[in-house]
């Protein structure tokens, strides 16, 4: 039998002890695969004496985290506290310093140091491996490194965050509209009780950007990510999407071409007929589209102390067997720097809706605002007037730039026809 | 830069040019993802003058695909001859032997020969991979080895054959009878000349029975795998099932448990939450469930040159990285020895229809039959009598063994109320 690689865990929420409860139950499994044992030989929390349901008794305690990350007997140091900077970048930075594998579930600080934790990483000839960061359980990270390796990626996209599938899901079945389903969710303990990050798009920005790297071999921009999320989605959205054959996604889009690198992160109306229309409650699901390999699809679990586990394991299973290269499957140095891409000068099809004060001359006005900013009108749905006296006015746009509909929307903005803000989605192109 | 990784390859059809065109349109990429370039060094096929719209004059051109596969300037043998022996297995063995790398496309000979092979390839210390045998350019083999790996799969099933996937998505579409689609899909291409390999579920069962190796970490038994195909699906099937809310696919699924390990290519009904019931046309998918990621889902092309050629390089490329391990994840001496289990012993909910005579106590023959061999029925659909006089029987069965089903069919087959055999479909469990 060969040596175990020995692991120092910092961090012992839920997903540290369902790593240790997975290299215990599967073990034996996992020391076949692996060629050798996997064995946790420290740990580090806030607090010792919390009962987390497993036995940390045979391991290490160390207080402090940046002590664990230099532990003498740890091959591989495990990042599971969280946050893109403090604690957690002062572990990563000291693991790698030591030589030591590092292996991280933590997309937001992967998201704004990634590439100079690669460069140490590199330098160091050490592992560093982060699939759990994007997609939970689901194998992304290494099906764009390296099962889709031989294919220029064109566009990569998909669903990253669960807490947001799941609202929209729950809105779509039960017609809900967004506060209820919410609230409902933060009960439930599906959202955090300060949920901005999930339901703002920041966490699936995150994701966004660790993909599009790995995909298009450009540096991680995350300040590139334009951003959206899916507070303003009401019921009637919903509703108007299925009845014109769609549902909404929040999407996390990355496209890269000779206009540059084009990220972001916002709901979509997501034709029925493409497979990200049927990721229902909190999975997740990412699409690659390779000139040689066509459309690759990914679907699982995007959260949850399990799936996290089983990917952070899986990441050690590969450093175990010494199969490991850069990061982002090229050196670090190599990624070439991409400029943002203009969304402005994006083509797509479009979903305005339209809150207006129900007077003669209101539809005319929006349509000559649409005309005289080049928009094509698709179709138009007028409902009648709601019981505060206000009508519903939907338009979905031909194929045509999202600099004229940005236009169109400017002009009406200034309307005292208008009340509140019109709520603008793109269509997911099949 | 370093050295490059050179390739020899045997077999210069489809899938041999795409290979070619691929490493030569995305050479550069290939190069910084790999660390190295990728060098098409010698090829070998059956006619040197045939016009394959690439340019093979910088290779060495060598008749014998075994002596190819000991060609002194080759790191790796790509095998893309095809066939289970003959030609493709004496040069994988002298590619083994001279201790080269080997990749293959190839399923019938992996499902037959490959744990002879991996033992020869883990003898010497060489790379085996086959990724492009299952699921064409969906990196499910990667999936199981490596994202995955840290589970105990209960299950791994899928839509392993593109042709028969295309078959019953044209029926279900257009409402046509089998015979009819299948012509079409000959005339497209998209079916073999002689089909039995495809329909009958041979090609599947090969995926499977290697999809099965890596999920359990059993030996490949492809004789263990019951086999059935989709001949027997008619236009009216698709319709009662669609009715019920499921769609009919060719599934191949594996489970293991204490009874053994069970692999079977059927039709299944496949309820449409299931992520199964929306594959369409000739993709190919793949689920596997895991004990800590829970369900995985992998979609994507299952055939065609560019997907395949797409699935080689992705292994050329983990080759060059120096990624590679024992091509069953674990050692092939360690793959367990696992018994067939009985499919008496299954349970699960069954379709059945039935083709019976227009005359009093048929229905009562049907019900006292299912009764007396102690299947529950959920639900019986008799719908008018056809032209010929001939009724159609459906019935859907509760939960319940396939042993009971198998029993109740036997004593029907006896009646001369049935014309014609029933038609039985298991139910794919959610």
């Amino acid at each position: 039998m060969s040596e175990p690689l020995r692991v120092a865990i910092a961090g012992l929420g839920t997903v540290g002890a369902g790593v240790i409860r997975l290299l215990e139950s599967n073990g034996p499994l996992i020391t076949r695969r692996a060629g050798r044992p996997i064995e946790v030989v420290a740990v580090s929390a806030r607090d010792r004496a919390k009962d987390r349901g497993i036995d940390i008794s045979g391991f290490d305690w160390v207080d402090d985290p940046v002590e664990l990350a230099q532990h003498p007997r740890a091959d591989v140091v495990l990042e599971l506290v969280g946050g893109s900077d403090g604690p957690a970048l002062a572990l990563a930075r000291a693991a790698l310093e030591a030589g030591k594998g590092f292996v991280t579930a933590n997309k937001a600080m992967i998201a704004h140091h990634g590439l100079e934790l690669a460069r140490q990483a590199e330098a160091q000839h050490a592992a560093m491996k982060f699939e759990a960061a994007v997609a939970g359980g689901v194998p992304v990270i290494k099906g764009l490194r390296e099962g889709a390796a031989a294919n220029e990626i064109a566009r990569v996209y998909g669903i990253l965050n669960g807490t947001c599938n799941y609202i929209l899901s729950k809105m779509e079945s039960e017609g809900s509209d967004f506060d209820a389903v919410l609230a409902e969710a933060q009960a439930l303990g599906y959202a955090e009780a300060d949920p901005g990050f999930d339901i703002d798009g920041v966490d699936a920005a995150h994701k966004l950007s660790i993909l599009a790297s790995l995909a298009f071999g450009t540096r991680p921009s995350f300040d590139d990510v334009a951003i959206g999320g899916v507070r303003h989605v009401i019921a009637a959205d919903i509703a108007e999407a299925a009845a014109l054959g769609y549902r909404i996604r929040l999407v996390g889009i990355a496209e890269a071409d000779e206009s540059g690198l084009f990220q972001r992160v916002h709901p979509y109306l997501v034709p029925m007929r493409h497979p990200l229309a049927h990721v229902q409650d909190s999975l997740n699901a990412v699409v690659a589209e390779g000139n040689y390999v066509g459309r690759l699809f990914f679907q699982g679990a995007g959260a949850g102390d399990g799936p996290t586990a089983s990917a952070v394991v899986a990441d050690l299973i590969d450093i175990a067997r010494g199969e490991f290269g850069p990061p982002y499957a090229m050196p670090a140095e190599s990624l070439a720097d991409q400029r943002r891409a203009d969304s402005g000068e994006r083509t797509g099809r479009a979903y305005v809706r339209l809150n207006v004060v129900d007077k003669v001359g209101v539809l005319a006005e929006i349509a000559a605002a649409m005309r005289d900013a080049g928009v094509s009108i698709e179709s138009l749905i007028q409902r009648g007037a709601a019981v505060d006296g206000s009508v519903m006015v939907v338009i979905v746009t031909h194929n045509g730039p999202e600099r004229c509909v940005a236009q169109a929307l400017k002009t009406l903005s200034g309307s005292s026809s208008l009340i509140g803000d019109a709520m603008w989605m793109h269509i997911l192109g099949e």
